[in-house]
């Protein structure tokens, strides 16, 4: 009587390290009804997608402009389908789009679950206060899949 | 020309008895085209779930902000997913988180069943006011499914 | 390159006439992809269900009352499920119920394709004036409903 | 501590009674925070304003659509502005546009109050059911809204 | 910097203490721009006004239903005008219609403030989870309320 | 891990040339998981279809008003089932109604991509700067939705 | 008991004739409790204002966008705070921008009335439909809002 | 005929700089309509104000998290409060919550202006393309908001 179908779960956020294919892993094992979204995660295509099809731009800022767009046609399309969201801050980088995703979800009232190291609390209590939980690996992550969705 | 396809039908509130099987029951027996979507009925695992994910807490309060994280997670996305919201109170336990569902599915406009004996009623009014009807016994559930879904 | 899977259009109002078959009918001879959604209309069954599954009631206000929050949990259901709403009205009774969906529909953005005589017209202007169109004939909420999903 | 600024109060429905007047004294004597919006109860004003403002037409389907439209500007704003609706049922004429309002303001989540005889009862039951009071008496309708506005 | 006009608070929940009293008085002292709403406190009235505005009923059930819609005419209003919604449980009665304020208030996305004793924390950690921050005295919502609205 | 299911995608806008039939081609070759959804684009079929299946009218703007919403009940139904939104703007005609399409569309919180030569680019702004993307070619379009769907 | 407040009405579409100035006047002769708002009017200053206040862009693309993302903050707000939108085609330029306005109003409800020459008829066909009334001059318009605030 | 009464303009973000303070005064100077809404700008109070009003805690992560709470409580109300919102990245901290305010008045529907110095450009595309503008000065978004709100 647990599950109502399949879930469309969209992980959000880092894309240099392993952890949505740990999750993929995890959720393939566990033989889990759900679906994962995900942008974009190789990340010169990323920056390059808006000059690679609509064409080269001279300034920084609308070739980021239109590479942006392109992927937000992804990334908003995939936030609106999903039924919970997954955001992963890992160390490198600003990451203020995984947070622009968290601020969307919880707008939309999509459950959100976040995804870091310990260190990282402080600054992330306005995000982590948003979401339903927090996590420290992905393999928790797929815990808290395998209880939402089949768990009798 | 009576139905739309498969309605997920959310069953919440009581965990202590059987009533989600005997609707379950009752539903497949009349082949309805009903997908029945309900909590953790499984009331250790219920509480536990959060420390046991992520990990333990020493404060009882944090303890089951995080549980009731987890399964907020489920429920929340449930709620969402479902057309109609039954919503079961028993006699043990306060359940106040049966009556949260309640409100928070009439907020979003679903259609709701209540279910429980004659002797909650003064204490249930404000509830059983948002409901579009109040039974007394699973098998009545089980005709209002089958009067919604495929009577012609 | 027209359709976008199956439609679900919900045929509300009188329930004393074939006008439903004829529409079923008629998608069913042009292979369209709908598919038909409508309210209870065995008159009374509709009438007694309240009664019927959860006990009698000696005021008829309140027979009435459950007998219309059960074919609520239908209507308001088939109505949110809908892609476009079509609305009958015949020579017979008032059928407040059928402007009430009407209305409902209108609220929440859904196509309305009204049904009913010319010697109507005036009486329901204002509902009409929310209809994106007025038929007739079941024919011709047929010929709608083929130009709307399949005709290239 | 009772109240939250004035109230908005939309009288729909029947215009050949001073149903309206008898709130609107009642609202007056009791010294309530609500203001009254209704539409225009002038009924040859209402048929005409259509082709009296913009034009004449042949036809008088679409002298009526014409009308209906322009009463559509103001009754559809009044519905989004007001708090609670209130929809009176009389004995003369039809009166879909008052079922068409009261499904529009249910779909829109406003608190619904019926005005009618008892001898409508069973043909308004649907309404009724999507309301939160049903009175006989304009004065139960003041009642009503000194409760919900002033009440400590 | 800090306001934005004057906030709309509404205090659901137990009707037999001095909370509500204490938070006004707290306001009133610190001057803050919050208007406080609150459902009917006088118990007897809530319980029986269904009854006496509308007309008596044999049924204990139905005379329940009259006076809960009556009173929800006012609540359900108040939730949709508050900013933000406080809920208080105390140690009597079950008090169901302030856990499904809650729900109804966490579904439209309204900020929520808890206030009980901390014996109640285990039974209310659904709702908990669902509040924005839990508060044992009416004076730590006073100064919440005074940190949303006047802190620089 | 890239898609979540078949991506509905409308293609609102210039009817007179080949612009659909070049995205179609290019989504089928490319086996991306679209399903295309367009209006009537036969333009004296979508002229004639009011006064086709409802009957005649002898002024031309209720014969264009009937037509505009059998039309309408096609285009509303497509633009709410759409995830993207592609609007093409050719060099013939005023195709206000492509423009209609983007404001519904950009309201509705739909990702939009619009498709014109770029000499329409200041009369456009207003409409470019609501869209993700603006492309010149069909193939940069599909170039757009293969990124969208399946790109890793 | 006619109005509700004053009224927002925004005037959408066409700056280069006075019809916007002949709505005033006829609000202000007729003291209707109406606040026109309107997009900047200056032709000039909307096309520069991006570059005017966010400094120079080389491309005419990225200097309308800048320009039209400005006026957007102008236009978008005013479009939520309407009650009632305007919408004004005139016989020079594209006007695109006026189409995507009315739909942007369609989507969130909002009435919309038209307002051009009889000879525009069937290219606006499609925003005619959509509109509750189509007027071909102010006059028109300022009975319409007339009617809609204060007649009796 | 410029303006619509008093905006309300959100100011998220960076605490650490003057930015706020400059827009306080040529809005003031200006003149404009626009009350301007933000957070606790005094770091260590919004750091200690869930462990003040609510009691110590003694792990860090818990803390945080009452902290948030309650300045959510704030921040929330505000956001949906504001017409417009405006959000500054600083060159110190991660600012996470900025980028969530971001995306949760996205979701929202709300106007966004994004501030920060041009080195930021790479890091906040997803953010800026997200916006209806960027600037790098306060004074710069005065000037925004001043033709928004008064500019004829």
């Amino acid at each position: 009587m647990a599950g109502g179908g399949t879930w469309n779960v969209y992980l959000a956020g880092e894309i240099h390290s392993d952890w949505r294919r740990r999750i993929a892993d995890g959720v393939e094992e566990a033989g889990l009804p759900v679906k994962l979204l995900a942008p974009v995660t190789d990340h010169p295509a990323s920056d390059e997608v808006g000059v690679e099809i609509l064409g080269p731009e001279r300034e920084g800022f609308w070739k980021d402009h239109k590479g942006a767009g392109v992927n937000a046609v992804r990334t908003q399309t995939m936030l609106r389908q999903a039924d919970v969201v997954v955001v992963r801050f890992g160390d490198r980088f600003r990451q203020w789009n995984a947070a622009f995703d968290a601020g969307f979800a919880a707008a939309l009232g999509k459950p959100i679950v976040t995804l870091h190291d310990a260190e990282l609390t402080h600054a992330l209590k306005e995000i982590d206060r948003a979401a339903l939980a927090t996590a420290e690996t992905p393999e928790q992550v797929v815990e808290i899949l395998r209880y939402a969705t089949v768990k009798e």
